[in-house]
């Protein structure tokens, strides 16, 4: 099983990565392979400054290490003798809101789960809404997906429903990418943009499992920080004005909604 | 003990401001009151978009509160009925190196530490080296300062060596701002600045007691995080050029200097 997950992870980075690159038709990754120290390693994939893209990352990496007992305290679980588990998502974390773009991305979440178990779409993006919760802002880092963490699932099916949601990325995101480049934007949009990717970078570093996890054992920083913005800005107290678009993304992100 | 603390730094806090805003000459601060649901408060005092400074930030809270356990243990004591302690420094996060300054500073924070105890200052400079190093960069914060943090001291004398630090504060750090406020800049130094920047940020939300005390125990969230950056940027894998200007301040966060 790691074997056929570690060589569909890297297919999927490969055909990821391609895809990103004829969306932007300008800018190619960068793409750094690295070996961790306890054995393991990864391929980080970087794009900056391209056409359309600011920034893309996608990165795998297999690390097999001893799970100590303050590893497993921050993961949240029981140290084992052998511990396996699929954790797991995806998300959207946009700085304005496209109701019709959000439904798209959910609505497709939703009939990947429901063809493997109808109980998981509502369970995975509950999960989704409580992981990416900004506790001391009130409000999601973005307008969700699906989470999954932990799961004990048969591996061999819950495998290929991980490869259903990767296999099935491009086109629930492209579509986004491609409808909205040519949005007219300005000084106005670029703050707002900087602000929620303040926002962003806020709970990467507080909160988010998987960074603060990596960067305690003493991972490879630079693959670790790899989604942190290219720019990012903090206005003191800055809240957006009534009836604005800034507001209604606001809006969503204190009351997550249903989208599917 | 209180009431006079509390007066000082009021008193200091608006010298401070009103200094600040001489020095720019253009901006003037913002001035928030705010009050904690437990009892105590602040004002928090931000000046944005200046002439010369990009934000300053002059902070100051009065907050009394039961501590809990999960509290303590955050800031690394024991809960006893009884809490009273020192805890304080200032410091110095440079963009680019400028020795003669660095001297200057931290000489100045010798002098008077020197007047209470010789021993201070070689403590004090190294508690702050310690304090401020971002253990996933391997570097230090800034150039360092004085840092200390549950001293015992006899609280009259050691209120005389804050006060003395504080009031010395605008002739330790005005005059290097006056120094450098013609020095050129472009494109290049703007970048590195935000980058530096960005470590600046993942100091604050990882590491520093201060920010996930207040974040945790549901202080306000614009008075804790007040101090990010009006700007901040993450360039993947950025290094340096040998022997560049960016590299000497490099070297030095990561070998920190004796500088008095």
């Amino acid at each position: 099983m790691r074997h056929r997950a570690e060589a569909y992870f890297k297919a999927l980075q490969a055909s990821l990565c391609s895809q990103f690159e004829s969306l932007d038709g300008k800018a190619k990754f960068k793409k750094d392979a690295w070996s961790h120290t306890e054995g393991g390693g990864g391929i980080t994939c970087i794009l900056e400054r391209g056409a359309i893209i600011e920034k893309a990352g996608v990165a795998f990496s297999s690390v097999r290490a001893a799970l100590t007992e303050t590893m497993a305290s921050r993961l949240g679980v029981q140290p084992q003798p052998v511990l396996a588990w699929f954790g797991g998502g995806t998300d959207l974390t946009p700085s304005y809101l496209f109701e019709e773009d959000v439904r798209h991305y959910h609505g497709r979440l939703k009939n990947i789960c429901d063809r493997h178990n109808p109980g998981w779409y509502p369970l995975f993006k509950k999960e989704c809404d409580e992981y990416f919760f900004i506790k001391h802002r009130g409000e999601t880092r973005g307008v969700g997906g699906i989470f999954f963490d932990y799961r004990r699932e048969d591996p061999e099916q819950f495998f290929l429903f991980v490869q259903n949601i990767g296999n099935d990325f491009p086109a629930s995101y492209l579509p986004i990418v491609e409808q909205r480049r040519h949005e007219p934007w300005g000084e106005r949009e670029r703050t707002w943009q900087c602000i929620r990717r303040g926002r962003y970078a806020e709970f990467n570093l507080v909160y988010d499992r998987g960074t603060l996890f990596g960067l305690e054992t003493g991972g490879r920083t630079e693959s670790i920080l790899m989604s942190l913005p290219p720019e990012a800005a903090w206005v003191y107290d800055h809240r957006p004005d009534t009836g604005s678009r800034e507001e209604a993304l606001e809006l969503v992100l204190r009351h997550p909604r249903e989208w599917a």
